[in-house]
């Protein structure tokens, strides 16, 4: 796209509208260029704008559709996917400083929020008033903006769904600097084409969300974990569809590989899940965890689920029952990704969903034809979502045996796209919970196929006529 | 807008597709001119077609396309907002004989069905697998595909949501012929825009659906109800937030004001709930039902249920909880809308959703205001989902008392244009269930705006270049 440079002239107007929130050239910071995969793309934008209301954002917006300036708008950065990098440069809008809880309404369930508050604030506010706001991404520092935009899942969501469960409203500033609301806080509609689950998942760009409304349940009284070890992870993804064809809805029902665990509770210093049974090398395990409204209830479906993986072929259980068992058992999964970040020189991801039944079929194929590469794979993810997390890594941080960055972008570019094509072959999706944005964009046209491309590229352009809202991202490549 | 006349040589073209079953003349059946509110418009088509396969439908909208011709789909025809009323004329396609519940996956818990499949038919089918298909609009004998097309809400979204959140893959064929797959069997995922949240919902107005991927969920194993009256509906309307509060997540919670109860009992001949309790008047009730896993769940959420609504001010409660009670519970509140079309001569109806706190400010409104018209109102509801269906309605069936079909419209559509406009006062919505269809076109407009309706309308020409897909409907005015 051919785009206008920033001038100082167009600064100006930027300042008239957001004062000395407007910073430019060397001023900027770094962090502002990537998000937490800088191997998705990184570049300094030329302005950015710690922006603090739906007016301000909209009189910005107006200037950059009328100057043709791109905007890219971001939250805490935490995204996976290059989704807030500024490829294109121009203005970066934060909404970080947009950190209201404006409203919580105690009847209807809902609260009010800015896009910049963090889940984790909102999360722990909401069950001082006995609430629980029900997605639970990994990464509790995200904005809830970041979170609406890419449809965050979760450990909870096998049980209470996505972010695009929560939503009920939103406002938003178009690419045109209109502003629309969408939605209401009502709990159902039929009126008219749902624009608001357009916009959910949009990952910024169709508008900028300033405002949003989401619904809320009475948080469940106690919970209690399952630590399942098997000898292997066709074992324990045979056990997954069990539980709900029991009725048993675990709130969580997560898996990983022997790998992953090891170089977790190396990072820990801890180590809490057993790695032999009587003798047999524990290979995976699962790790379920149920909630329930009173103790009796709780202990019928750990009684239950106790039996059940038993029957089916689990080497033993340990029932996490008391707060610091649970701590400890849910420890370990929670650094997944912090142990990665820590521990390896470079690496890249793939977040596919596949229908549960396929995710031991899509894990053996990893394995096999990993097998022909340089680098390490680590294996984890929601079984109960079939939502995978895979990890290609190479060397040891700081120990200068990883391969060449070229070669690791090689080699990892083949491997997924092998692992796309696989998805696509067992009926799944590119990603369950961490989006497209700049990485998998390529990918994404391969799975939806040109008809559905051409489709999202022209919604695009009704939203975004001049294409100047996160450039490069989901649909268009640049 | 300017479409072309259906001529000989095209009805020819449609006979090499789809042979004797496409209809035309006198020899077409009059029920495709409408739906079960003609008050919102009758058209005799040109030409009918009961479709039987996607290609078909692919090869049939692509002759319709290319010759500029409009194309209304239609399932059963139960809808109650015009929205499979061909108002152009054209070709009516009609996918009742595509009703093969084609394979289920006991494993993923889903179902792939044809788009003519009945609600009653799925529900009943899947109940034989231990499987609840969990929408339960009030209508049994739609089709699935007019189900997901109006998003239908139905008694026990309350707890299990809309048709929206059962919807997991659909096949669509598009206006210019094309077929695209949307959506994966997999219960999340962050891929894209959400095209098939764009679908569902879009009233046979963006694409034909030709095959439905559905979530099933293990049938509750037992349920029972609660009847409870109350002196007035502002009694009953502040009880019904207690529920979730409490943790008790009800099946189905509706309410009813005396009126239609009274009419429904005396259409049914048998009267079940009580009409005067200790000398006082029941002015309102609520139904409530409520679903658990076994029988000790079930007996507290009763026990907990009854002591709530006695302390909250009920005059009494009844609890029914055996088969034979709980459908003599339910049999009154299923035949409202029957009652109503049997028992007067015009009625027009609204479908409102509005924050569940504000339903009781909703009713007294419509009660004040409908003192200033001449024709009675009746008025029920899902108290749990915020969705009220008001019932204006003139006139004994046959006993020449209605007021003039024209005087009746003046006064409803002045009544209405007051309804909507409290609606959007009280952050509500011009439907919860029924959609948008021809008849409320023009509120819908009122209640999102003119930026939410012109990004609707170039979404629907990048679906619809020609507009020739169920022209006049849900954002468009003819």
């Amino acid at each position: 796209m051919a785009y206008n440079q920033v001038t100082p002239e167009f600064v100006e107007e930027l300042k008239k509208i957001c004062g000395t929130r407007v910073i430019t050239g060397a001023d900027i910071n770094p962090d502002y260029s990537h998000d937490e995969m800088p191997i998705y793309g990184s570049k300094m934008p030329d302005v950015t704008i710690d922006v603090q209301s739906t007016e301000e954002i909209a009189a910005v917006m107006k200037a950059c559709y009328e100057n043709n300036i791109p905007v890219t708008v971001r939250g805490a950065g935490t995204g996976l996917v290059g989704g807030c990098t500024p490829v294109c440069g121009g203005v970066v809008i934060c909404t970080m400083k947009m950190k209201n809880i404006i409203e919580y309404d105690f009847d209807n369930l809902v609260v009010r929020v800015q896009p910049g508050v963090l889940l984790n604030d909102l999360a722990q506010d909401a069950l001082t008033h006995g609430l629980m706001y029900c997605p639970d991404p990994g990464e509790k520092f995200a904005t809830l903006g970041g979170n609406v935009s890419t449809n965050a899942g979760g450990m909870r969501a096998v049980k209470y769904g996505s972010t695009r469960d929560y939503v009920r409203a939103m406002t938003v500033v178009l690419p045109t600097g209109e502003v629309v609301k969408l939605g209401a806080p009502v709990s159902k509609t039929s009126s008219g084409y749902s624009l608001i689950n357009l916009l959910i998942g949009s990952e910024g760009t169709l508008g900028v969300i300033t405002e949003i409304t989401l619904k809320l349940i009475p948080a469940p009284k106690c919970t209690a974990s399952l630590v399942v070890p098997y000898e292997n992870l066709v074992d324990a993804i045979k056990t997954v569809p069990l539980f709900k064809k029991n009725h048993m809805n675990p709130q969580a029902l997560e898996f990983f590989e022997r790998p992953i665990l090891i170089s977790s509770e190396e990072f820990l210093g801890k180590a809490v899940f057993p790695r032999t049974v009587e003798g047999v090398e524990c290979g995976a395990y699962l790790l379920v965890t149920f909630d329930a409204n009173n103790e009796d209830e709780l202990a019928a479906y750990l009684e239950e689920g106790v039996n059940l993986v038993l029957e089916a072929g689990a080497l033993d259980v340990l029932v996490a029952d008391t707060p610091a068992k649970i701590k400890d058992a849910w420890a370990a999964r929670s650094a997944f990704l912090e142990g990665i970040e820590e521990q390896v020189e470079y690496y890249d991801e793939c977040d596919v969903v596949v229908p549960v039944t396929k995710v031991a079929e899509f894990t053996l194929y990893c394995e096999q034809i990993a097998a022909d590469y340089q680098f390490e794979l680590k294996m984890f993810g929601h079984a109960g979502d079939g939502n995978l997390h895979i990890y290609a890594t190479t060397g040891h941080k700081g120990a200068n045996d990883a391969m060449p960055m070229g070669e690791f972008e090689d080699q990892v570019d083949d491997f997924m796209t092998k692992l796309y094509a696989k998805t696509t072959e067992l009926d799944g999706q590119i990603s369950g919970e961490h989006a497209i944005g700049y990485g998998k964009v390529k990918y994404l046209m391969d799975n939806v196929g040109p008809v559905n491309i051409r489709l999202q590229q022209e919604i695009k352009k009704v939203f975004d006529p001049k294409l100047i809202l996160n450039p490069g991202k989901v649909c268009y490549k640049l």
